[in-house]
């Protein structure tokens, strides 16, 4: 990986995306002890960062490859996201996704403009049907995190954060399937100054944490987490990065979860979705360590059930 | 009331307000037919556009008044503005309050600095207690809304506003007690280009709906609304400025404040307060009149009880 491939995917993808906002809070300053600087991704396209990767891997096709469409299986912000980036370069996306997904969230999905197939409900059984549109269809399969190009997309956030701030000495981000923290820890790697980037995972499902540890990818057996959208594992494109460029995974309970949610809802007064919470849940848990630093935050996405909230 | 005064308020207060973000959303200009830019003051200091009236008035008053401090009686934003501003301006604030309001307004003002003087709920007993205060502490009553110095400042969100988008063609903000649709008012008449103000009312609460028809001062027997920010009535103030310069009140139903707040949490993942959701229903109410046009909505606060939302 180069700056140039991450400026030229920033390029690619800019008219297809938000650039969004960073905001900042004297009081969320003076609670945590530290500067930050929130870059919202959850004003992004679709109410999340994963608008940036979908763009970058479909603009990255060939006219032969979009003409045959994308497909991936998933029934959170990538489906919505490969919906509206397919949308946005009129290129068709089937979305294959569980029987049992809400209805709100396949809703989501067509108002985009995604087909859905649906599937039974076991990761075998997706697969198998998402093979089975590359095959039909000529399709182009698209992972939410394991491919180069979704992680440079994903990576164009912490690139745009940097541009406004250049002289952060820290970013934080969730860790999920890990495309947003290995894309982050590249454009820190090339754009900042001297920039560290810190995970934040939930105790509930702490398979980057271990798999740093351990330098192997690992699973998790259980993912009770109010974090839905982190309980996916680390892929064979991500993780070299991961462990190349990440220094630290901060791991956070699930009130301490709620509560940083609960926080940037009342004092900031935007709406973030519960992963969204975790890397400011983290940098609360360890704050004397970096007090009066300079700490940019990607706030990852805004896509909540306002009917189901932790409070 | 001169261009110049608005002008000299708002120098005046700059270094105790932030200059609010301007948003927009296609989701929402599509759903409306309009070109919607939203003025946040949701993200005021304190959570609210009161904050510039409570600072435009303190600024004003007279070393010797400041020594002594300012009274006013509320339990809703006001008294939060009033606190925070006082503390800015290092002028003490005595806040009357009756004795049942929730705990959580409470700990806001304290949380501002301002000082609670509790008394039995009834408007009597309020007027009462903060006239006493007046008279022992010699501290300046400022009323929450019907005072030219209040009215100027709330105006000057609107002066911010078409500072960025000088061809608005209307404006539309909550009405409740009036002082921040007189303000709007105001601005829009010496900083617009043919800039027409609208204010949105819930039927529940309609009584400068009925003051603007009838030519006097209406009051409501009830008060019914989940916009508990609009259940106060005009001022012989903000009253004549409201009869010259606001052109009409749409009146909107308990059940469109609800779909307009949810329409902007869910779209917009920002949060507002149901009294400030009121002028985008009033917009989507009528929305055939206003197609195509360019519109600015206050959007006035955000300070909600996460334990007790509508949907």
């Amino acid at each position: 990986m180069t700056k140039k491939e991450l400026q030229d995917c920033h390029q690619r993808i800019k008219k297809y995306i938000h650039r969004t906002p960073v905001l900042t809070s004297t009081l969320l300053n003076n609670i945590s002890g530290a500067q930050i600087f929130f870059k919202c991704e959850n004003f992004q396209r679709m109410g999340a960062f994963k608008m940036r990767g979908a763009a970058s891997a479909i603009s990255k096709l060939s006219d032969i490859q979009k003409s045959h469409g994308v497909v991936t299986h998933s029934s959170g912000n990538f489906a919505q996201a490969l919906s509206l980036a397919a949308k946005s370069l009129d290129v068709k996306a089937y979305i294959v996704m569980p029987s049992t997904a809400p209805q709100v969230k396949k809703d989501a999905v067509k108002g985009y403009g995604g087909e859905i197939i649906e599937c039974p409900p076991t990761l075998q059984d997706r697969e198998q049907t998402a093979f089975k549109i590359q095959t039909e269809k000529k399709a182009t399969f698209l992972h939410p995190s394991n491919d180069l190009d979704v992680i440079l997309g994903q990576g164009t956030a912490a690139i745009e954060l940097l541009e406004e701030h250049p002289y952060l000495e820290y970013i934080f981000t969730p860790v999920g399937g890990g495309g947003l923290v290995a894309g982050t820890a590249l454009a820190a790697h090339f754009y900042g100054t001297d920039c560290t980037v810190i995970g934040g995972e939930p105790f509930e499902v702490d398979d980057a944490y271990r798999s740093l540890k351990s330098g192997k990818i690992e699973t998790n057996s259980t993912t009770n987490t109010i974090a839905d959208g982190l309980k996916t594992q680390l892929g064979d494109i991500n993780f070299p990065i991961i462990k190349n460029y990440v220094d630290e995974i901060i791991r956070v309970e699930e009130d301490e979860i709620i509560s940083a949610m609960q926080l940037i809802w009342e004092r900031m007064k935007i709406i973030i979705e519960p992963s969204c919470a975790v890397p400011f849940a983290a940098l609360l848990k360890e704050k004397q360590r970096f007090e009066n630093t300079k700490i940019g935050i990607i706030l990852s996405g805004g896509n909540v059930d306002l009917k189901n909230l932790p409070f």
